[in-house]
């Protein structure tokens, strides 16, 4: 990789990216979700949108050689290269602090809409409601009678998907601090997650 | 019904809703989509969100007497009753004209991104790109291979949904325009719709 870093568990980060750079994300610890978001550097209300993505793909879920697009239709990303198996979320919203309400927790919370608001913030901008993230190595599957359920990421140490922006914009990575539910794995432990930025050529 | 109101084929409307207040929608012909948007009349930043719906859920579609909840997770609306088979979707974006442009049309084309721009508009409020609608009566069945597809409506004439607001809202109804797949039904001719509100008593 270009340059190695390493987004520590339960946090987030917001990287500029110009056409053609290419952003590495290395599920580390092999377990972690990772919420990833993209806005149009020239205008944040264009931003990837999943709902557009399904709609594009005729599949709930990217494979290697996808296009993301926005709420505009416009390609913002697309998937380059994913040595996992392929097993992403475009269902579920990030959490919040009010989803972990609703599961128990009573005090301060990390959680990726904070992240969100927070990567967002060291830039300058003021961060919307986050729209729905496409959520890295994130298993929710579905089953036969229609339910939706959580289930750990079946990647493994070292998987990476590539992600090549097709326009100048900024993708937030939120290293999801879920702990509650095994969204981050069986040992519901939120790790780290590497990350490089391999510019365009 | 209280009064019974028509929405003309390929058109849309916004309308006020008070806490408790009822939303009947016939599906007077039995093979109409039609794209529906709620917005906190508080503060329009604040919308009825398919991705925080699908959490509660843990399904892809809501079921008589589910919550529909907003990007910051409180009920806007309730699915008080559904005569349907059930079958409506939450995964793909309103028809735009881009959309339009992908699949063909080169001249104007009617669209449920304009009909809610137009209904907005109506009530002085600047519109921001449409959320992720709740795309009543649409049939997009997820195949056992992954991938999606677009079917007609199993609905039937005069099935009907009711909306209860939950809060003071905004709801916005687009009686969907597509008339080149088989989205509001096998003849692709969209159709009128009755609506009605009852009040809470």
């Amino acid at each position: 990789m270009d340059r190695n870093n390493t987004l520590p568990a339960r946090t987030g980060t917001a990287l500029r990216l110009q056409q053609g750079d290419r952003l590495k994300i290395v599920n580390t610890h092999g377990s972690q979700v990772v919420d990833c978001w993209a806005l149009n550097a020239a205008d944040p209300a264009e931003h990837m949108s999943m709902q557009h993505c399904r709609n594009l793909w005729y599949r709930l879920a990217p494979r290697a050689g996808d296009l993301l697009v926005t709420n505009l239709r416009n390609p913002i990303l697309r998937l380059a290269e994913d040595t996992s198996p392929g097993i992403h979320d475009t269902l579920f919203p990030c959490c919040d602090l009010k989803r972990y309400r609703q599961l128990g927790i009573e005090g301060y919370h990390a959680s990726c809409a904070e992240n969100f608001a927070t990567a967002l913030g060291t830039l300058g901008l003021a961060p919307p409601l986050p729209p729905a993230p496409l959520n890295l190595f994130m298993n929710i599957p579905l089953r036969v009678d229609g339910g939706l359920t959580v289930a750990p990421p079946a990647s493994r140490p070292g998987d990476y998907v590539a992600l090549e922006a097709r326009m100048p914009c900024i993708v937030v990575l939120s290293a999801c601090p879920h702990d509650i539910l095994p969204v981050t794995g069986a040992d519901n432990t939120p790790k780290d997650v590497d990350y490089a930025i391999l510019p365009a050529v």
